[in-house]
């Protein structure tokens, strides 16, 4: 990539798309960003991540550079291979062409790989997982996404590695994902920590979720269920403590199981209630591993915030440039 | 290497050593097997290999033969960078440099990494996982050994990744390794079923195994085990069948952390329960893992049995000395 050459990281995200432009130093150049409207369609959609795309393309700040690839992050079960997502039940999407279809329009080299990936491949090279080699990725919320940086690179397998929230912790647990029980995601995402906040909400245990949320699990998103603790409802915190405990014996697991540098914890629940979280989950991974595994294992938080994703995709894109 | 060049593949176990000498296509061209003698403490087992490997050395078969390189399987926490075993309980060693002495005292190459990445390594290239990339491995003895072939190379994080008997499957379970509880190890290892078989024993209700084995777990071994079943202790059916299925949600993890392309199941009760164990595991792994991700997983036997690590071994060694 010359001087004039840039390229676009994608965030497609369920509920926002987001892109930004950058130039070959991963500066920024210029950035867009669109509601996803999921419930016009999967035809609606890719024409608003068209139109995010060229009006980037078309912004002042991007007049006389050329653009030389898009990288994107995008939900659901894909193939990175390929370009096309498989199937992502709240876009409406099967077997959508969406690498292919953008490569067309744009006429540019594209890359796609699922959002999580992107965003831990962000963070290993611009963000808290700056220096290291091994670096795993856990996102708690709605659901919880996973993802693996092994020496260096993003672990695909066969093709959609990296779900760490369906692995196994307590064997016939709540109910999580297609017909798996206590998984991760069901004891600690959440949507897990919300329906128990609810009932307590709904037996008068948490006075002040119950007047400003109600038990609408729905509407008991991080932001509340953090103000909830604030605000005085103990057993709420008590239900957090308990999720991030969970959290903390998958990560003792993963030890074991990777022996990484690092782990990188992000999202909603880790940016409302950063302090539980780096307490519970380091006290209960150590209590999980080999203690000569986890001694060496730093847990941080994410450091980009929702630029991670579209970094990340930035970065995926150059490097296939460069091997070209 | 010529075709008068030979490795060495050495497998170091607590209560045998094996070494094979291979020539450059993996042939075998002879083989020694010594005792460990733990008991005599960690000096006298080194002379005890240097001994096997000297031995082979001199064997007529050999003759006019030039030894390249030796690959060692060795058990505990062990550094493969540099050779030395860190920290093995049961062969006295600690901070013990097997790969540098062997290599003074042979003057040639050596390797060494643990024996359960060996096997697998073995496996993978002459056995049960020819012609895939990604390759897990999963062996229940008296504990439960891991191993982790990704991108066709054994992969180590920082030094001892793999560690997949000690996954947490149900938190605050039975007892396992350090301060775990709940670990697959604990749950489904030879000795989880021991314990199990030993109560049912002394309560009457495995007659057969009372009389033949008695209640002591050391003598409850795969093959005592399998034979209770056999002789109609239908209790002790229950207990193994129980301990596969969680394997199995093991495996069904394991799916969905590493997308693979095949599970090797191997070691004493595999060999003895082979079609108990492939019945139970698939089924549980199905239920505990992503149907578009287990769909295409083979759950395979090991087929290389005691050779797999000294195999593994040399072909690692043979590698190492065509990179240099």
């Amino acid at each position: 990539m010359s001087d004039k050459d840039y390229v676009i990281g994608f965030d497609l995200g369920g509920t926002k798309l987001m892109a930004t432009a950058l130039d070959r130093s991963f500066k920024p150049l210029a950035s867009n960003r669109k509601k996803t409207r999921a419930v016009d369609g999967g035809e609606a959609v890719y024409q608003r991540i068209k139109t995010c795309i060229s009006d980037l393309v078309d912004q002042s700040e991007l007049k006389g550079r050329s653009l030389k690839g898009i990288g994107m992050g995008g939900p659901g079960i894909l193939d990175s291979e390929t370009g096309v997502i498989v199937y992502t039940p709240n876009l409406h999407w099967e077997n959508f062409p969406l690498g292919p279809r953008l490569q067309d329009d744009f006429d540019v080299k594209v890359c796609l790989d699922n959002d999580v990936n992107m965003g831990l491949y962000g963070e290993f090279h611009f963000g808290a997982g700056r220096g290291f080699k091994h670096v795993i990725g856990l996102f708690p919320g709605t659901g919880i996404g996973g993802g693996l940086v092994l020496n260096g690179e993003i672990y695909r397998g066969t093709g959609n590695a990296g779900e760490l929230g369906h692995m196994t912790l307590e064997v016939g647990g709540p109910f999580g994902a297609e017909k798996m029980r206590g998984t991760l995601e069901a004891l600690a995402s959440r949507l897990a920590i919300a329906k128990e906040a609810a009932v307590l909400a709904a037996q008068g245990e948490a006075p002040w979720l119950l007047k400003n949320a109600g038990t609408d699990i729905g509407n008991i998103r991080s932001g509340v269920i953090a103000q909830s603790i604030e605000n005085g409802d103990k057993p709420i915190e008590r239900v957090v403590r308990r999720a991030a405990r969970y959290l903390g014996v998958a990560m003792g697991s993963l030890v074991n199981i990777f022996s990484p540098e690092a782990i990188i914890l992000g999202g909603g629940l880790i940016e409302k209630l950063e302090d539980l979280y780096m307490e519970e989950t380091v006290k209960a991974m150590k209590k999980n591993s080999f203690t000569f595994m986890s001694k060496n294992v730093k847990v941080l938080p994410a450091a980009l915030g929702d630029d991670a994703a579209v970094m990340g995709a930035a970065k995926l894109i150059s490097e296939q440039l460069e091997r070209e």
